[in-house]
């Protein structure tokens, strides 16, 4: 069966195509409009530009191929954050605030789910060059007016911060594999794994990473991570930061959730996830990652997020392809004025073309040009 | 270097991603209102149903690699034209004709041409299951109508037809690797190495196969085709359909170039490619392709053209940038309102986040918004 696809691979066929064009029309003008400039990185890359900066999870992710040219290793992008973040490093160069944003494909070696698709259409914002929580609430609120845009709204956005755990990390003092480890066993909610662990780490320090994964839900979270969680100027500081966001957003549904870490790996400050629609797990993630323009040699501060259009589009009702005009060719007058006048009204004309088979319900018509007493009209068609 | 990007590969950066984007949706817009339905066929497929139907040529221009799924091998895709192909075969499975159209990255492992990009923005229309020449004059049609739509417009559209080189070639009675070789040298015009594979084929033949390259040029070219070349069915048949072709074109500067082949490999009637703008090379390919739907197990006729997005956008200026809003938030009344009053008209309206540096020009603002006797009014910025 040779037009069988690669498992978790699909193709977009025409309802769910027109869908995914219009949520990318919709969402990147409402970027547009809010100053966001549109950038598109290449899908290949030398592994080691598309790899900097990023953690192990996006080395596993990206699929590797060698550039006949060079004969260097190429990776097919696994995700477009840090390739812009290059950009605005390194082609940009703007002293000031970059606002910027994206939409294209991406490709997983592995599915991160087992609903996942391995070609994510992934579309995204980014603030580069401002590390005040000014840029973290702007990007939140394009979040939200994008789920809106969308047709999807927000039901829930939890934010959480990645320096707790890096200072809860810290003072634990491990290994960097058992760090890592530590982060595997929190992000599954392993509290045995977690034990295990943490046998050797200081009382305070263990009970405090124990309650991380207990640490979600509403505002009251602050105040309890306040008196559970070690009185470090860097836990305190990550808390204020999540304090003072959730005023700046108290229009929006905000909740927390300190155990989440999921861009751990390059993230570097708040993080946040956007609930929504009918779906069961985050429609979009985001948060500050600092450190990957550092590791392309310019340091400069960043925020955005960014989402899968595809499982963004699953939210919203197919598109509507029925509905456009038959149009049988015919040498009475104005015949092919009345065909371009529809099209420039935007109406959809289909060209009968002889021995046509089928049904036109099928071709997307449900209506056809017809002359009226010597006017083309638009009328239903019949019987079908 | 971290951020070097491979050879023949590029970042497109505001100024030509905004242009990319603007010509994406004119059109794909233009395509709809001519009734053509959009799909999107996944980057990665296996190896064998991206190459099936397609020559050695595609085989060549197709990176691959390892599913780490399936341990298969899978490519990523180096035209899209064969995906459509499947998805008209076997996911659509219409009676009728389907009109379809596709927009999306593809990737060469080697570059076409010392000028090409190894990542071109492939943009296309098809019309599958009609075999009649009022097909080909409508993606003809379409395609003009596109280049028209671009603001580049159509200086030349040469029509060829696989028909007359394969009836030569079978004449000839090469084996398949001397075909391949002829093929080449035809491309090439490298009339002694044509002379050297004729060697043993028949005068009528071989002065033929010697005369295609220069049957080029206006209409004048059938006549002398008719003249040169053998009285045989398929290629007296060839030339008739290039005739009435023309004929029904007769309103587009249409020219001929028997020797063209570009699309030997898949194609299997009517040729065509359009040039335009400053371009010396061709803008856009297209023809027949009957066999490839054949390939995939419903032969299916169809015809369709495709182009590079960035070498058509390479035709037009690039898109203006500056011409937005700057908006530095306050307390007083009507700011938000009067903000999101400027975007919902299309404006873009970027806030001043505390701290910026750099200029606003940089950032895309020549006009901000200032409130004026209790109104709040968009003014030219000064002194940037």
């Amino acid at each position: 069966m040779r037009w069988v696809l690669p498992e978790y691979i699909q193709d977009a066929l025409p309802a769910e195509a027109a869908k995914l064009e219009d949520l990318r029309r919709r969402l990147l003008d409402a970027f547009r409009v809010n100053g966001y400039q549109l950038v598109a990185p290449p899908l290949l890359e030398y592994l080691e530009s598309l790899l900097t900066g990023a953690g192990q999870d996006l080395q596993l992710k990206t699929l590797k191929l060698v550039d006949q040219l060079s004969g260097r290793t190429m990776g097919v992008r696994a995700d477009i954050t840090p390739q812009v973040a290059r950009i605005d490093a390194h082609l940009l160069n703007r002293k000031g605030v970059a606002r910027l944003c994206y939409c294209g494909s991406v490709a997983h070696a592995v599915p991160s789910s087992l609903t996942a698709t391995r070609e994510p259409l992934q579309l995204g914002a980014e603030i580069y060059g401002h590390a005040g929580l000014e840029a973290d609430a702007e990007v939140i609120r394009l979040l939200a007016e994008s789920l809106q845009t969308a047709g999807v709204g927000t039901s829930r956005i939890d934010l959480g911060h990645v320096g707790l755990f890096k200072a809860l990390a810290s003072k634990a003092g491990l290994l960097p594999e058992r760090e890592e480890a530590l982060f595997d066993c929190l992000q599954a909610k392993d509290l045995p794994g977690l034990r295990e662990l943490l046998r050797d780490v200081s009382d305070e320090v263990s009970r405090a990473l124990l309650a991380l994964p207990t640490l979600y839900g509403g505002a009251d979270v602050l105040t309890k991570a306040r008196e559970i969680l070690p009185n470090d100027v860097e836990i305190m500081t990550a808390l204020g930061e999540l304090e003072q966001l959730a005023a700046e957003l108290a229009d929006l549904p905000i909740s927390f959730d300190l155990a989440d870490l999921r861009g751990y790996h390059y993230h570097s400050g708040v993080v946040f996830a956007a609930y929504g629609g009918r779906s069961p797990v985050a429609l979009a993630l985001g948060g500050r990652y600092d450190s990957v323009g550092r590791a392309f040699g310019r340091g400069r501060p960043a925020t955005g997020f960014s989402l899968d259009l595809r499982e963004l589009a699953a939210q919203v009702a197919d598109a509507v392809l029925v509905g456009g005009v038959l149009a049988s060719p015919t040498a009475e007058p104005g015949f092919k004025e009345a065909v371009a006048r529809l099209r420039a009204e935007g109406e959809n004309v289909t060209i009968e073309l002889p021995g046509h088979e089928g049904t036109w319900r099928e071709a997307g018509c449900d209506r056809h040009l017809v002359l009226r007493g010597g006017a083309w009209q638009v009328e239903p068609l019949q019987g079908e």
